[in-house]
């Protein structure tokens, strides 16, 4: 009997995060304080985030950090998650290929994102803090926060963004049963978003806007800490619990990937999947091939600039170095809501500037046929976020079926698609589009960045 | 570290089902040929089900039953599922009981279903047959056999209840992305359909009519089968999978299950997780209580009545000897499709007669309540179906908080509420009632069976 999902026994769990900033040639440019222009120091993060993620954040010499015992115990809960090897994909595509995924949508939440809740949530409580913020996009990050909170005994209020807050209307409800509050934004709750809907009273809300609202509610709220679900260096460095899993997983299953490959928003779950093998690049010279899948309407890194550019739309945040579409971007209403992000991580960034990986556009049709096709094979229904990253999967085989080549391709599952049938619904029905990104669009965003 | 969750490594593996036919003391009683009241051989089957599963229906001899290679390699795509130490309901609840449960919501369409889906449409493929139909509640088996479909190669149509087709528009979208083709029931495609809808034009469907409907496209459709995902002796079955699986666990868990909870609709899951275990009360007069959860609004097990009744409200089943409410009984509309069924399979409700087993009612909202609560808990949102088995525990589990009693108490989660959002949200929002059934509405349904 062929062997197909590889499951770590938990002697073997990772106690470590890897944090690639340590090892990395070029390190990130710092990030700015935006009216100084001066470098931040991780105190300057401490009315922002809880004080161990912003000195997480700035740790560019610790290669491993403790995994705390109490997140190690509840990361228990659903890890090791499931390398599957993907024989029903392979057989379906004819491909000579060997597909291997992480499945990551066995979380609760169903997703990823659970890495870093509980994470961030711990450390919070850690600090006495009592209530914490965030933003949320399709809804899994919110999902997870929501989740984590009520770990860990906090209050938790989430900015959802509007136009997924009216599409997915069960995410809002899953945050709800967990207890947290969940406002659409842009909102009239903050003077954010007010300024906002001043000028745009219909804004369908992007990351951006509800990033913007989120901030400002921590910072006037007592004892109240900010949280983000990706782009930020502590966040990446959570979730390289995929990675560090799957490389052992690998192991097991006695292959090494060529290739890697995972859907792209700001970054986390690439980042987790990515940095672990990415370190045997970077200290050995070991050849594998990083792949970035981005939605074809929000192509940050294969069309934006790399620069200065603020993480949210009304610019509370400091200064990132970072590849970006500018933080005015609007992106389309695809329903792959994680990736509606206008900027990349500072150290996926500069990882992309230095050459260790690439990246690809792909079209809303695209993707959701992927996501079909993967559904009849593997049963799972993925992610729209997800789908992305099999799309590009699917186009790496076909070429391995030309060439002939038995290339071993590792892909991140980064959440199921459960809550996104409507998007399926409406992709059967043929009434999903594309959009395409004018240049002129992009370059206008990007004036005076 | 607490350890919280139990896997079984491939090694240990089931590669045999339970058929708890075999150790019986008092068999199951024949079922009948309703014209002429004659018993029914295996053969007599054959028009409606595939060979084997008719074989496997009838046969009270061979307690083990080989599961095919092929099933076992789909079964590893997602078995063995995780037995879990719910940690967090135990400190919710703050009671000295041990619980654990069975989480069979990781399968990839979420819930139990799969297991027996797989094998049906296995044996269909075995046999040469090229359509299978069935029908579905809240869809949860509908979505099963639509992808067991898929991977077996072969064509599905699906008759769902119509409240719950309405109720739960995800689920259809989950089935059509498979590929299956979905009917509201009843519909006008079947005479069974047009004769309710004639005398009922608003009638919302129940398991009754949709499995009128979809036998009888199954014996008018050349080269199809039908397949039934609860109640019949070959779906108990193929579901001990979980039982077999949860005894190791418990093994390596050190601990054995006093208490033993599963929600009750037809059966499928409760004799998954409990024929099993109830083997060694049967040959070793070993003491464990089994508890099936059944809905207040549908309570066949509580206050039905023993006797032959047909399994379909059409009357196209032959005669099955079952604790019914009465084949015409219309339960309420409660969100958990899946438990809104007239009767309970023959096996259980043999084992029901001798005093084996124990059933309890749940009314609608203290499902919820005990959904929510366990959600909170341990981050994963139940099944409406499941949310059942988890009120029955929390009522055990406070009692051995009165009695100090420590007891270890075992679970099955059938599957996960992701699909069900709405029915949350209806009861968040104080929307949703409980349901009484009057004594005399089912001594109504009970006259003339």
């Amino acid at each position: 009997m062929k062997q197909k999902k590889f499951i770590l026994p938990e002697s073997e769990m990772p106690d470590k995060w890897y944090n690639i900033q340590a090892d990395m040639v070029n390190k990130p440019l710092p990030i700015l304080n935006p009216k100084t222009r001066e470098p931040l120091k991780a105190e300057d993060l401490f009315p922002i985030f809880c004080e161990e993620c912003s000195r997480q954040e700035m740790n560019q010499t610790d290669a491993w950090i403790e995994i705390p015992e109490a997140v190690r115990e509840k990361y228990a809960n659903y890890r090791c998650t499931p390398l599957v090897r993907a024989y029903g994909l392979e057989e379906t595509l004819d491909t000579p290929a060997h597909i291997y995924f992480k499945n990551e949508s066995v979380s609760p939440v169903g997703s990823h994102k659970l890495n870093s809740a509980l994470a961030q949530a711990y450390y919070c409580k850690q600090q006495g803090i009592t209530n914490i913020t965030t933003e949320t996009g399709a809804g899994q990050w919110g999902a997870a926060l929501s989740y984590a909170s009520k770990v860990f005994g906090l209050d938790c209020a989430v900015y959802q963004v509007k136009i997924s807050y009216e599409q997915k209307p069960y995410r809002r409800s899953i945050m709800q049963v967990f207890g947290a509050q969940v406002t659409p934004s842009p909102s009239m709750s903050t003077r954010a978003g007010k300024d906002i809907l001043t000028v745009q009273p219909n804004h369908q809300g992007s990351l951006g806007t509800a990033i913007s609202e989120a901030i400002e509610l921590a910072m006037t709220t007592p004892n109240c800490r900010y949280t983000l679900g990706s782009v930020l260096n502590h966040v990446s460095l959570h979730q390289t619990i995929i990675g560090l899993e799957a490389e052992k997983q690998m192991e097991m299953a006695g292959e090494y990937p060529d290739t890697i490959i995972a859907c792209f928003g700001g970054g986390s779950n690439f980042s987790g999947i990515a940095y672990p093998f990415m370190r045997h690049t970077i200290k050995e010279g070991k050849k594998i091939q990083f792949i970035a899948a981005e939605p074809a309407s929000c192509p940050k890194l294969t069309k934006g600039k790399f620069t200065y550019d603020f993480g949210d739309e009304a610019g509370y945040t400091p200064l990132l170095p970072m590849f970006t579409l500018g933080h005015k971007f609007q992106p389309a209403n695809i329903h792959a809501g994680g990736l509606r992000y206008h900027g990349a991580g500072t150290i996926v960034s500069q990882l992309m500037k230095d050459g260790y990986m690439e990246a690809v556009d792909i079209e809303q049709l695209d993707s959701f046929k992927a996501g079909t096709l993967f559904a009849k094979a593997e049963g799972i229904i993925p992610a729209p976020e997800s789908c992305h990253a099999i799309a590009a999967t699917i186009n790496e085989a076909l070429k391995c079926k030309e060439t002939g080549e038995k290339k071993v391709i590792l892909f991140n599952l980064s959440g199921h698609g459960l809550i996104d049938m409507s998007a399926y619904d409406q992709y059967l029905a043929g009434g999903l589009q594309n959009y395409s990104v004018q240049t002129s669009e992009i370059e206008k965003n990007l004036e005076g960045v």
